[in-house]
């Protein structure tokens, strides 16, 4: 993988952001560093019953990691479709249980209360006429949650999200792994680009990091967007991903580097138009496959009143939408907005491990050079304890 | 329709809004305006040919107005499938090739030269084996462009996309239309909605428009951002269309109004942090369906541990996804945001075609006051001059 930086950083904040992670780190309040580990030991699970598709019954946090990582890697490995039960939308919900026929249940909620899952988990035992004991339906929650007692209730197999690890930074623990492995993902990769990303970095190895996001941190006021401009469709749900965790960790404290996903070539031909001659106020990060490995060429076609073309003849798709990249790349350079691009040179589990440790590191570094808490979502209570209310009145 | 404002605006850009959008309609340089009669003339067009699929070959403003009307009323009409080929990846197109068994090409572009669009249509004829003359290839495109002339060579029937319509504002043309006719959707009650809407407009009737228009243009400094909240997995690509609207028409000679859309309640998992408690920056519109019409319900089923979520228990889908967006938005008012909401009663075409010229009339009101060119995209020629210099280095 590479990591190219158009700007430049040399802030005393690059060696205070890098002890600050090793300190986290090397604390035990954030859990996540250490789940590339602790998710071995999922390695050797098995679900034990007949199945054809996984379902995911959960929003946000509980949803987004597994879809990233599915949409992504699918077109490259043999898995088993996988679905995700998350908005209380009769329609999404009808459309999506057509293609369903003998699915194995995976109901994630941190809260164990989260209300769109639980009321899709009633509606699913009512239609599914699922009973105590069920072997297809498995619960990943925090311990001694109310989903926890339902599970131990029912006698379903439960598994834990750890204490220390929150909702957008739980991919690589069971609430990711799981429902991976279950699909077929041979997921000891994906832990296992993680991990070496997360060493490389602690041994001072991703410096490249450290100056984007000190860069970030200290100037979010002058840039307070961040565009992650990801070229190929199967990239929608990693954005939608990086969404929520720069959503949530940076978005608060009257603060924020508020993210904004788009997909390339497609949103060029919708959004490019504002980054050229907008506000200047936005960073953007390219991210791009050096190799979709499909080989779709483009014929050696040479149309009628159309020869003004020509010039894609006989090249690759991928070649096609990687120098639309490049294009967009560098008619944005002279527009002197801060400018990024992460190129991995194929998709596969161990590079999406790299992609979503870098992108966790990220997120810490500017939340810990800011000294907010990164790992908090008070933001969200409000509505939750309003919702109730409104029920009672209705 | 309800639309319902949580701010007030009472300066004189309000009249001065309505005359610049008057004048608009009734010179002749805006298009638009008129479509709602002139695309009336394809209600009784036919393709003449057999066909299993629709698939629209285009990009941006040639496809998003389309699949926003697809995805959203696709569960109420019985249609064809609609397959959207936009994007230069090939991991994207032979995944949705592989669903395509007998299929109605329109290839659309008004400039007929899109590099993406021109590559692909290459790409089916040489695997479909395509000939002049060909029933289930249309062309949609600009009188006397590079693909107009190649359609005339190989013997086509062509469309036309007024030179005073741009891709953006082109859903009712035949861009949208036609597809969507032939997928078997109803395109007179589109239609008719637009115009209804429109006239209303004209006639004063819409007084919060021209309110919030006002406002927006006139506090644009102090809120840079719209976010539309839309509730419903069915809005996804509604929002993608307003992006795009938005975003080309007023990103430019340094202004904006950033348009960022997000799916409720997904998204209150993932935005909400952010909205809550970072940069007061924003303007929030939250779009909902009152009446998904599948009356899907959360079972009457208490469950052990679980009982403080009783309180959803023999509601409907629509009343917990309608709540969870109303709770959202009570949230959101004690944080001083710019909030506004849009109700659809229900989903069909009539209400879309009025929640489409809604978007378009508010985008030109702004542009209107800003006294920017609304309906050109300057910032994305320059990618485009340096696309082929690239395959020419390589």
């Amino acid at each position: 993988m590479e990591f190219r930086l158009f700007f430049d950083w040399e802030g005393e904040e690059i060696e205070r952001g890098f002890e600050l992670l090793q300190r986290e780190y090397e604390g035990g309040k954030v859990g996540y560093y250490h789940l590339p580990e602790l998710s071995r030991a999922y390695l050797k699970w098995e679900p034990e019953v007949e199945y054809r598709e996984v379902v995911v019954v959960g929003i946000g946090g509980s949803s987004l990691g597994a879809k990233a990582v599915y949409h992504l890697n699918a077109p490259y490995y043999p898995v088993k479709p996988l679905f995700f039960l998350e908005n209380p939308d009769p329609v999404d919900l009808l459309s999506q249980l057509q293609k369903v026929t003998n699915p194995l249940f995976f109901v994630i909620s941190k809260s164990g209360k989260t209300i769109e899952t639980i009321s899709i988990l009633k509606y699913l035992i009512s239609h599914f006429g699922l009973k105590p004991g069920a072997k297809n339906l498995k619960i990943i929650t925090g311990k001694e949650s109310p989903l926890d007692k339902f599970g131990e209730e029912w006698r379903l197999e439960r598994f834990y999200i750890p204490d220390n690890v929150g909702g957008r930074f739980s991919v690589l623990s069971s609430v990711g792994i799981l429902p991976l492995k279950s699909a077929g993902f041979p997921i000891g990769l994906l832990l296992k680009g993680a991990e070496e990303f997360r060493n490389s970095f602690f041994a001072g190895r991703e410096e490249h990091l450290l100056k984007k996001g000190a860069f970030y941190a200290t100037n979010w006021e002058k840039f307070p967007i961040n565009v992650l401009f990801a070229y190929g469709t199967l990239l929608n749900y990693f954005k939608e991903w990086y969404v929520q965790l720069f959503g949530e960790s940076l978005g608060k404290e009257g603060r924020e580097i508020m993210p904004v996903g788009h997909i390339g070539s497609i949103d060029q031909h919708s959004f490019l138009q504002l980054l050229m001659e907008g506000l200047p106020n936005k960073s953007v990060t390219f991210l791009k496959i050096a190799h979709f490995g499909k080989n779709l060429q483009i014929p050696n076609l040479s149309l009628p009143g159309l020869e003004m073309t020509n010039f894609t003849n006989g090249s690759l798709f991928e070649e096609l939408i990687n120098l639309e990249e490049k294009a967009t790349l560098e008619s944005l350079k002279s527009r002197g907005l801060v400018l990024d691009e992460i190129v991995l040179p194929q998709v596969d589990l161990y590079r999406t491990g790299k992609l979503i440790f870098y992108y966790q590191l990220l997120t810490s570094l500017i939340g810990a050079l800011w000294g907010i808490d990164t790992y908090n979502q008070n933001g969200v209570e409000m509505g939750k304890r309003i919702l109730p209310t409104l029920f009672q009145r209705g």
